[in-house]
Formats: C-alpha cells, sequence, structure tokens
C-alpha cells in the first residue's frame, strides 16, 4: 500500500472516532438531532480549522474535499441510529482516537514545515491540530475543556511525539520520522491510560 | 426599486433583528453597558465574521465599511433606552430575524460561490452566516448555544433554503433562486415556531 | 534608548502580566500543569491573535518570533513555582497588565492603519487587542467574560485612548500620539480602579 494511501486511511480513521466522541458528547447533554450532528462535525474538524486559520491556509481543508464532511456525517447518522452498539466498541475507538491524535498532530506539524515555521512553533501548531476539536466541542457544551482538567497525558504526548520527530530528522528520513512519531503519540497516550498517568495538579 | 438598494434594506433589518436580539440576551444576564453593546454587535456580524476568516475574505467586511458598525451602535443604544417599548415588537423583531435569517443565508452562499466552493460547502457556508452570530453570543453568555438545544427549525431552515436555491438554479436565474431561498427560509422558519415543529431528541 | 526598544520592553511586560493573570485564573480553577500554562498563552497571545486573523495577516505575529512564546513559557512555569510570592507583587502585577493594555491598544491600531482601515475600525481592533486575551480566558474558564461583567472602565479605557491617539495626530507627529495614547489608556485604568469607577449597569 502506497504511503499516502496509508495516511489517508489513517486520517478517515481518526476522523470518524473524533466525530463519534463529539457526537456521544453531545447526547449526554440532550442536543437536539442537529446539534449532535454540528458537534461530531466541529470535533473532527475544529483542530484542522483553528490550525489553517492561524497559519492563513484559507479556505480551510474541510471546504475543499466533500469526503470530509460526507465521513463526518455518515458517522454521525450511523452513531445516533445505533448508539448501544456503538458503545460497546470503546475500546476500538479509544484506539481510534489515539492513532488519530498522533496523525493529526504530524498533519499539523508538516503544515508549519510547508510554511517555514519554526520546529517549535510546529510541534504547537501539532498539537493544537490534534486537541482544538475536543477544545470546541467542550466550549459548544459549556464545560471547561477536558484536556486542561482530566490531568491525563493528551496534549503532553502530542508535544513529545512532536519533539522526537524533530529529533528524528537529524539520522531518519521525513516517512520514518513521522511514522515514529505517530507511534509514539499513540503509545503514551494509550500507556498512560492503562497506568492512569497523570499530570500534577498547580 | 433596484435589486442591490433591496438586498441592502434587508440586510441592514436583519443587522437591527440580530443586534436587538443580543442586546436583550445580555440585559438578561446583566451586563454593563459595554457589554450590552458588545453582545449586540457579536450576535449581528459573528456569523458573517465567521464565515469570512474561514474562506480567507479578510479585513472581514465589517471592517471596510462604517454602515455596519453604525447601525449596530445605534440599535444598540436605541435597543438600551427603550426597552420596554422595544419588547413590545415582538412579533416585528421576529419576522425581520426570520427575514435576516434567510438573507444572511443567500449572502454566505454568494461568497462560497465567489470562492469556486463546491455546492454543498457553500450551504454549509449560508448556514454558518445565519445562524453562528448567535452561537457566539451564547458562549460568550455562558450557555450552550441556542440553536443546538432548543429543538427549533433554524439551522434546518437554512439547509434546506440553501439545496433549494441550488435545485432553482437548474432552470432559473441567479436573483430569482436568491429571492426563492430567501422566501423558502423565511416562511420555513416562521411556520415552524407558528406550529412549534421540532426536531427529535436522539 | 531607542523608541523601538522602549516599545518592546513594555510590550515585554504586558506580556508577562497578561500570562500571570492568565496562569491565575486557571490555578483557581484547579486546572493541571498543561491546563495552565496554555490558559496564560491564550490570555497573553489571544487579542493579538484574533486582531491578526480578522485582518489578514498570517502566520499570526506570536509564530514568526519565539521570543514571546518563551516569555510566556518562562512566565508561566514561574509563576506555578513562586505562586505565593508572585501574589504578593499585586499592585505591579496590575500596573504591568495597564501598561500592556495600553501598549497592546496602540499595537492593535497601528496593524490597521498599516491595512489601510478606517480609524474608527482601527480604534475597535486596538480594544480587541487589549481585551480579547481575556475574553478567550474567561471562555475557555467556562465564565462570563469579566469585560463585560464586572462594570470595570476596561475596553472603555482602551477606546477612548483610541479616539484621543486619532485627534493627537492632527497636531503631533505618530510616536508622540503614541506615547500619550498608552499613557491615557494606562492612568485611566488605573484611576477608575483607585476610584472604583463603573459602567451604568442596564
Amino acid at each position: 500500500m502506497p504511503y499516502n494511501s496509508f495516511t489517508s486511511i489513517i486520517e478517515l480513521l481518526g476522523t470518524i472516532a473524533f466525530t463519534i466522541s463529539g457526537v456521544f458528547a453531545a447526547m449526554q447533554k440532550r442536543l437536539d438531532l442537529f446539534g449532535v450532528l454540528i458537534m461530531g462535525f466541529v470535533t473532527a474538524i475544529g483542530g484542522g480549522t483553528i490550525r489553517d486559520v492561524l497559519i492563513g491556509v484559507t479556505p480551510v481543508s474541510w471546504m475543499l474535499d466533500l469526503t470530509t464532511l460526507g465521513v463526518i456525517i455518515t458517522t454521525g447518522i450511523i452513531t445516533v441510529l445505533f448508539k448501544k452498539t456503538v458503545k460497546n466498541l470503546k475500546v476500538t475507538l479509544f484506539f481510534f482516537d489515539a492513532l488519530g491524535l498522533g496523525l493529526f498532530t504530524v498533519i499539523g506539524m508538516q503544515k508549519g514545515v510547508a510554511k517555514n515555521l519554526h520546529p517549535v512553533i510546529c510541534v504547537a501548531l501539532g498539537t493544537i491540530t490534534g486537541c482544538f476539536g475536543g477544545v470546541i466541542r467542550d466550549i459548544l457544551l459549556n464545560q471547561i475543556p477536558m484536556i486542561f482538567r482530566r490531568k491525563e497525558i493528551y496534549a503532553t504526548a502530542c508535544i513529545i511525539g512532536g519533539v522526537i520527530y524533530w529529533l528524528s530528522l537529524v539520522w531518519l528520513d521525513e516517512r520514518l520520522a513521522q511514522t515514529i512519531a505517530v507511534i509514539v503519540i499513540c503509545t503514551i497516550r494509550i500507556v498512560a491510560v492503562k497506568l492512569n498517568w497523570k499530570l500534577p495538579a498547580v
């Protein structure tokens, strides 16, 4: 399988996982059907949209290709219709979500590189891409964003993965560095949840 | 009356209605005078501003012409001074609001067309233009956006109107299609409120 | 000392004060370490970022220069480590904050001038630059933005200072007008707090 299709598939899985996370959060707050679909949508595209706006890549990515919108709406409707079945896929969804986090972060970094931004800023962009969909979801649902209060290793995984990506580039080619970064982020996230790692409260 | 002046007048009425809706929401939460005016402002320009930022039309529209700002500030001050009188205009305001919703949606779609975006994305842009001023208003007032929770036909009217606009274009010229779309959105919204139509909860 | 270094130093002090205000607000809500640093970050760069996005100056300013990011992270960590000591600097911080408000407002106006925007819009841009970092901070912390509800003279100081800047330009050169605007904003803000001036509720 060529590298690009591989990336696209993982990105698709990430989009699906992020959409479902938004849909479930919205159903918990008893929104109506439209609200639930919109919440799935902003969770999936929010991070990338903020990134694109901040670096001036407009129209933002989801406007240039109907695939993303189609995947999100389909996922949203299926999730609403089969909510019990989807809920049972909890572990599967968690893996998609971790994979999506890793890949969204790497995609975000690449967009920064394409704009000739400093590596540190690229890591910030990657983290924004991976995390800020969930931030917008939580703001719209009127709660303090989860990544700031759950003391979980989430954004931290993106930052570590981003740094490792840049360090790898010294010895390895770009594709390999990207693959390593995705694996690192994904692994940190999964291990952190399994072992219940937390950031210190201050 | 030429078509453009007609559009401008309806847009003005929509801006006035949206400003008043923001001002009233802010007064209910007992904000100070500055907060009330700002809330009127963001409700009126929020949707168009998000649209412009997403498609990269900057500086955003309200910065290029003082009319909008002037209308909003004047409306805001008059609403604060004569709040009881304005409140009695409830039905009139509701009609302005429905008209504004229809026209803002069509304006948003046109901006998408000008950027050569796909019809489906244009409908999304129209809906954002019509609805997201209210979303920002509600976020700033620390409540879950009304369009997600009131189960009213609001964004749904924009989406239906947007689709009808594109279908009309097959047989009709642009101006006629626009007029039809505005009438459809406006009518759906009014009838939905009169008959208490709701979206299903999920 | 040349004028530019003077500006940079005041901007730095403003950034520090705004970061600390975000960090303290976040610690009150018991966020984790990452949440606290992000909150310091968005409070310091939020106003300028919204301004840049609205006028289409992208990538936004903090991405083009690592100084801002470095200052914010350093300030954030020091504040977390020495929170008691920093809290005792309350009066000093308040002065930094007032200075930062004045200077951020003037910087915002200059960016509007560079885009040939109308003076009234430039004043709005200045006010956004000075105030909207705090607005984003409050939205993320799930409370109605302080500047809308505390009835304090905050945004009002920016608006008055902005108007005086434009009036001064008739007789004075730009640098002098800027200095006067910064002093006016800073003084109004300090006097307003000392004398407990408030905007009327409506």
